[in-house]
């Protein structure tokens, strides 16, 4: 009964399935006709005219995304614990040439004007120091939180006020708009480009970069072929992202994944270190008690100390998350 | 009856096969089974120690290989018509940082020790000019033309006399060994890495770069991880790549795509541009004769304004390589 | 009698009185009155507004312009023999992060629209290429020809026409403009930015980036600063460039120097590989003939292996020319 | 009466004169007479083999020693308010190629063992995370404090047991050396290699690193021409070098500035937020009390909204320290 992560679970039927009728020769990269409905689909899905492309991961997603938006001389905002600050590898360094995470606070890993203003206002306006060229933040959270769609808005107008590009890490974008019964506009304000994740959510290998300005999109697509990331039989990956909006697999995922955290959530009761809003939950337990967990059989990460992390996903099986929640409320 | 390119040819039902088998959930990126089992097969494959690490394309795959090799204020060495220099979006100068590519000459895109020799000769030893830090040949050439195991172990020879790193591309790998009929070890000689293509050879969305030194593989890890190429569900490309291994598919599969080759080629006589050896054919023809062709259905390239370049691939129907042998004898 | 290159010769006395009396404490980097004043002497030179910097060197210069105008998986045209691609030890792959140099020919090292177009038009539009960003010449080129104004004209509009950036690199700007007897602003046409050469001219360790796009210069300016290439006393680059602009110091050292170069070609008759426009000399000359130059204490480089380079500077002695001169006729 | 900083002082006439005599005609770039010196001079300072190359910035020579030690994927670990990470304009990441730096905390900007290792310890030893390849202290460090030699020698411990290169900027190193009253080598410790300052001690334009591994020295001499940092006329950068080392004019100077920072230390009582042991003073003084100053003519920084930084320079003429002191006393 494991409670990992989402990022290895099993892939969808549905997207195997995409996948093998991808499988006839096509044109390759991305000329194949999977990849040239992308543009359409996510357009319909955000009421407005964008670009998407495909890639393999959601750290390269998120750099292409922000490549386009900082010169190789400035800087990203985004939180301290943000996955492109802290588990990425270094790969913003790599792909902005240098470019600096200029590191924000915040509430359950989630910014907000005033710390961003806090992060920014001190740098002096003059060469010796990194000038900020955009936000970035991660809907859900690193720690599953969400930004309602009045916080996203807010944090889209500062960057407009300060002529910042806008970036939003959406690696489980599905789970928060699945939690905010939003539109996935709404989930993203006026943000210039959005990482939306599926591999989490029951893809093997397909992210999407969505990019509201088409000019960004044309540069990106010459980054991601520089960055060998354009797969010549890239049709698996875009027949990948179609399944996963084709009849809103990806909300249908997200849902499940959500209740079974929900489920699990209810029996933590105070033990929760954050409101589980998505499909995270980080709970205080006590090295004894996380023994006693595994004991029966439950896998999950250590949270510092004195806690853990438990992540569902598509696939978590009701019966395994009410096992959890039981074994939770029994300690 | 397409023979435009093998790049984007379908998916070998052993790759589907291990890639379902790999479904269930192991741990992520390359902590799973079939992951930590690469090292053990390439070493036994070449006979020696090595450590194979997968990535989704054969760009990346070469340009991670030659970052273990160079650093940015070096050069490396390779071929005017090398897919690193002519087809890779100037992925080196992002991989290597800057890093500059040292032109050489050479019949059939193959390097000689001579040719290398011209081109970095004439370098002054001084710090205004870019030094050689490595060498990349690729096996099989750009023009489908192998290098014999003494002719890549005199290149080998050269470049542990100048100190320099030595990597073979072999995005087309397979077809240069199928026809050598060598042992994989000898077709790369003292090669430091090697870019294992198994893309264009059946499988979806895997290469290998397999490293004869165990520390440039770990740097390569964490390259990988920063350039965003280290998938979470990496069990799937692992999967690829030991399917292509099991049972000398990689083997099978080239000499098919080979074979399919040489059918047509015993048709061209001296239209050949180049000798046929692997999978590729350089075909003088006109452009009425390439409509001709085109008019009986045969998809294919043109290559300048009066030849056209046809491959094979490991699924190219030897009915289709017979009618198009007919068709050019027709001509 | 020093004839080996103009790039290390003394320093013009007005250059040191200049910076003698910048010694007094003025405000850090370029707050000073001099750097101040850069934007004013340049705009009133070249009869329109444009943004003026210091650095130390002509590789610096060369790469900080380019910078404004090449994204990283760009490319600049020049020369197969320029500077930038031959003699800077890589700086521009560090510069531009990765962008390529796309080499064109052309006679005595100048390339022409046709060049240009034969370097580029075979450049596919997709991302597989690099594709190019920005054209750089030289000004006067690497073997001392000078881009006639009619000749840069057309060279910008082609820039224009394919809406690439324009660099001129003027390291012998000075002996070009001499020699042209036109004005600076034909002598670099339509050009986007311009390296001013000042130090084989009479300077110490200041050379100017001109930016006829004040956004460019704003750019510049971080970038400098980023390249460690923001000095603290820039007061002394500064006045050395007000130096050599005052009452055309510029123009007077480099018609000096032109003068002892022609002085010199009116030996040599058809032993010149290139007409002789500005201050470098290269001279078909036996082994037998450069020794017994040095054996008459004339100090030069060799040029392959029959030919020598000579090169005059400001402060050439006339007598020392004609020495020169005589020794060759006497040959 | 000036305290703003000793970044833009007046050059001291030994300088001059060096500089003056530099000036006939030598090798170009770093082959000249007082360049070939420096190794030498160097060498005899520390007492032990070395190289030395100049540069003219600090940054510059900061980044190109930190260059040798740490691979693009890697992290080096400084204090959060070392000038690497605050006012270098993003010049490391430029550098380093998109390195990182690792911040850790100590009191008067100084790191200790225990800081560095609360930096690093948490970092997980896998691909996810950058890996510390290099230390940085500033001596002294930015807040004018200077590591006593066993404390640099813990440090250097350090280093060396977890495999760290070990960088010191010494931008202010002879404020240091001459408060410190030990060898330059004690002050140093284990280093790798020195930014030796000089600009802020009566230099013009040249700072010097040292590197105490000749194959680094190597390898940043490339990394100087790449950056655009060679000079073709280097010899009045190495005069300056020479000039500041001989008779030890770097330490009577730095001892005539850190003098004129103690007796207005004296004068300030509590009001100090850190003990002044080099030439930076940061003064407790409220806006009413700066405003007071600033009318008496005296030039300082606001440092925050309650405090002053003055800084003292080699040429701080005593009576104006003194007259400060009184100031302040009088307050």
């Amino acid at each position: 009964m494991m409670f990992l992560s989402d990022n290895a679970a099993a892939v969808h039927p549905n997207v195997w399935e995409a996948m093998r009728a991808a499988d006839a020769a096509d044109s390759p990269y991305d000329g194949d006709v999977p990849s040239q409905r992308l543009d359409a689909a996510f357009s319909e899905l955000f009421g407005r005219e964008c670009a998407a492309i495909w890639v393999a991961t959601g750290t390269a997603a998120n750099c292409l995304a922000l490549a386009t938006m900082v010169q190789p001389h400035g800087g990203v905002v985004c939180h301290r614990e943000a996955h492109i600050e802290v588990d990425e590898g270094g790969a913003p360094g790599f792909y902005l040439h240098g470019a600096k995470l200029l590191l924000a606070e915040g509430e359950g890993a989630k910014l907000t004007p005033a710390t961003i203003r806090a992060a920014i206002d001190p740098i002096r306006d003059d060469v010796h120091q990194v000038q900020p060229h955009a936000i970035s933040v991660t809907q859900a959270s690193e720690y599953g939180r969400c930004y309602r769609p009045q916080e996203i808005a807010a944090i889209g107008a500062l960057a407009k006020e300060r002529a910042l590009g806008f970036h939003v890490d959406g690696a489980r974008f599905a789970n928060a708009v699945a939690f905010l019964d939003c539109s996935p506009a709404e989930a993203i304000g006026s943000a210039d480009a959005l990482s939306f994740g599926c591999i989490k959510n029951g893809a093997m290998s397909a992210e999407a970069v969505v990019f509201f300005d088409p000019a960004a999109a044309d540069i990106a697509r010459y980054r991601r072929k520089r960055a060998g990331h354009l797969q010549s039989k890239g049709r698996f990956l875009a027949a990948q992202v179609l399944a996963m909006l084709e009849g809103d697999l990806w909300l249908d995922n997200a849902r499940a994944a959500n209740a079974a955290a929900g489920e699990i959530a209810g029996a933590c009761g105070d033990r929760l270190l954050h409101p589980v809003e998505a499909n995270e939950l980080f709970v205080r337990l006590t090295p004894a008690e996380r023994e006693a967990l595994r004991a029966q059989d439950f896998g999950f990460y250590d949270w510092g100390a004195d806690a853990a992390r438990f992540v569902t996903a598509w696939n978590s099986d009701p019966a395994d998350a009410a096992a959890l929640a039981r074994a939770i409320s029994g300690l």
